[in-house]
């Protein structure tokens, strides 16, 4: 191998003295690359490939067998022959779609708006849709309109989603937690937080929620808090940044309608990928955002226009190959997933109720009632509390000695409360991966936690 | 049609007060949003559909002849037989890879590496490589790694590609101008602006910049540039971010070596796409960053994990699909798209020459010296200047009494310079396009500049 020097001697046919490669100091790039958050994500990925072996009930993905009914080409030509169609375009008009550029809100819009209409009772135009990478492109954008300065403020539930409050580090957006309880955020903090930040000069702008069976609490909020929500949201003049990516996974009887269904004074920007019911792959998300904006003069847009224009300095635009696969699946399925999700959704609630049987049973076997977990109706994650510190430490010795990982609750919390939880999801996991890895999860907690 | 408040009474039951629907105000929307650079990049889309008949050498888009030996699906299958072959995966294994989220980074990191090994000389291994949601997110993701504080600059060589400017909008960050001449940027000016930095206590953290045939100078920096641009970055401490997007319009024989290609000391920062040589529907763009940061304690990483951390909070990855189906392109090609880029840098450099010979005939046709021109060697863009100001309004009045649409330079210009010229774009238009809509640019000139 050659260093530099001597590269820059023999191109130049001249000896030169070496001179230092560039290097950077991590502490001289952006704070949001040092942030524990990063690193706790980090430190999981490397444990898992660490140790291979291990059964994990770490990832919040997608179940395998989700992807048998997947057909990309089928799905493109579908929405090629709509396209010709519904839309006029010549067979090689409609191909050109999947190669141009596209418009920067998105090409399938319309079709989405119909899903939602749909499937969720949620009523918007196709213009106040954004199609988005995922709903994390989602999260940046709405983030980075509504917050104008260190005075705008986002509040959260908290524990939270970490691509929000990554997110939310990465544009430098100050957030203020508020703690979520099983049937719904603490209002009254969150009206306390509002005050508190007004009296400052600050004002929260925004309340971030997953009020189905959020990631990573679990939490269900009740139909009387989603109306609460929504009057504080009007009394103390915020937005609520609803996200919806896990209401697919309520049993048939428990669905409760989303806010943004429920959202008379246009309160609510709602959040959504095709991820988790589609497939991860095709990085298709969508934001709802029908907010009238008064621009100069007497001219109005929508906030989904706004967040179509910071979308052109962003991604510029959403994959149109990857919308139209999404789109050939929602036309092969008439225009709604719901089917879809009820099939999913029954997979996870069978992998939700073997896990709770399983933990069950460790508690049969003599497990201390030190160790407590929640019991979600729905959603990927149950979370558990044990009676010591739960940090990386403790997760590479569960993965080294005992073959079973899982995530450090620590991440998603902005105030106190998950020092000693963990978070078990079982979303991808088979049964007998379930059995297997509870038994190992036992042995750790016999072993470690002298439970 | 109900009101708001009226669906409020009808689904509670009883009757209430109106109450006003959210309306957002874009001054207290981030500030980007209000920015005249979104503004005039709106406008001009605007005109475009306000007058759908217009000639447009406005849009810097692909031709659509070259989407004429794309076949997405032998892309996909061609990248998944690789994956079985090369990487071991079983057909099921393959398609798993679509269909997943799969790594931040990129999955086909290697291919990639390869390609610009074999095609532009640049020696980066894998992990050097970020795979990125076009060349715009890389932007994104450099810059925010990049810039720490309000001290960190961003410099710029001006005229500048929006797509850079307007994401330094977005995060906030500062820009210094830095003059482009027709041979390179004026490197005494950068000098001098690094040099001014230190002494206020700021400093020039990076200098972006597209040595081949910019968007929109359509400059070509020389080699004597290049070396000295080096060495200033050396001497001055910054890095390089160079945007390769229009390397391969130039003709074979005028090819010079990227300044990636050149960088002994690890100074550069290297942005591409697939958008202009594949398809932008792809949405599939990279970075190579191999500069090596230091950790806390003794660990070092390349500032290509670091751009893949903060990708995990902007799109969490790109389109394993998309991915696959530019790796296709790229697997059907041996490794490398020289073949392909010598033929879509013939049909460029086609119409780049039939812009000028049919602006020359204006020009004998007794058109004003007062017009001028550039004659660029690769690109798609020629700058014209006018004796009298370019803008909106002159850009709207063309649209309407003339037929021809064409880009105001104002926006892409930081400094002075920009108000009386425009950008003519050639790339998607046919010859006889070129020719009519020349004739009508001569009508406007000699109608409304008297030229």
């Amino acid at each position: 191998m050659t260093t530099p020097a001597q590269n820059r001697a023999t191109a130049r046919g001249v000896p030169e003295p070496p001179r230092p490669l560039a290097a950077l100091d991590r502490s001289h790039l952006h704070s949001s690359l040092s942030d524990p958050l990063l690193g706790s994500v980090e430190f999981l990925n490397e444990v898992m490939r660490r140790y291979p072996d291990a059964i994990s009930f770490a990832p919040g993905a997608p179940h395998p067998d989700t992807y048998a009914d997947l057909d990309v080409e089928r799905f493109m030509h579908r929405f090629l022959e709509h396209a010709g169609a519904e839309w006029g375009h010549t067979p090689s008009g409609a191909r050109r779609l999947l190669y141009e550029y596209g418009p920067s809100r998105g090409l399938v819009n319309g079709l989405v708006a119909d899903l939602l209409r749909r499937d969720r009772q949620v009523h918007a135009s196709p213009e106040a849709v954004v199609i988005t990478v995922g709903a994390q492109e989602a999260m940046l954008l709405v983030l980075r309109a509504l917050i104008r300065c260190d005075d705008d403020l986002l509040a959260v539930a908290d524990p939270c989603y970490v691509g929000m409050t990554g997110t939310a580090r990465l544009l430098g957006v100050g957030v203020v937690p508020v703690a979520e309880k099983e049937h719904g955020p603490d209002l009254e903090a969150l009206r306390a937080a509002c005050r508190a930040a007004r009296r400052s000069g600050r004002r929260i702008r925004a309340f971030y929620v997953a009020p189905d069976f959020s990631n990573p609490g679990g939490n269900h909020m009740d139909l009387a808090h989603r109306r609460e929500l929504l009057e504080l949201a009007e009394a103390e003049d915020f937005l609520v940044v609803e996200d919806s990516v896990y209401g697919f996974t309520a049993a048939e009887n428990e669905e409760l309608p989303c806010l943004k269904a429920m959202d008379r004074g246009c309160r609510v920007v709602h959040l959504g990928t095709f991820a988790k019911v589609c497939f991860p792959g095709a990085r298709v998300g969508y934001v709802v955002a029908d907010q009238k904006v008064r621009c100069e003069g007497a001219r109005t847009t929508l906030l989904a226009d706004e967040l179509a224009r910071l979308k052109t300095m962003v991604t510029v635009n959403t994959s149109p190959l990857s919308q139209a696969v999404v789109a050939g699946m929602l036309l092969e399925h008439g225009g709604s997933l719901a089917a879809v999700c009820r099939a999913r959704s029954g997979l996870y609630r069978r992998n939700l109720a073997h896990l709770l049987d399983e933990l069950d049973g460790l508690r049969d076997q003599g497990l201390s009632r030190d160790v407590k977990w929640n019991r979600p109706a729905g959603g990927f994650f149950v979370r558990m509390r044990l009676p010591i510190r739960v940090d990386d430490e403790l997760l590479a010795l569960s993965a080294a000695q005992y073959g079973v990982l899982w995530t450090p609750m620590a991440a998603f919390h902005l105030g106190s409360g998950g020092d000693c939880v963990l978070r078990l999801s079982c979303s991808y996991l088979d049964a007998e991966d379930i059995t297997a890895g509870v038994a190992r999860l036992g042995a750790f907690l016999r072993g470690e936690v002298g439970a």
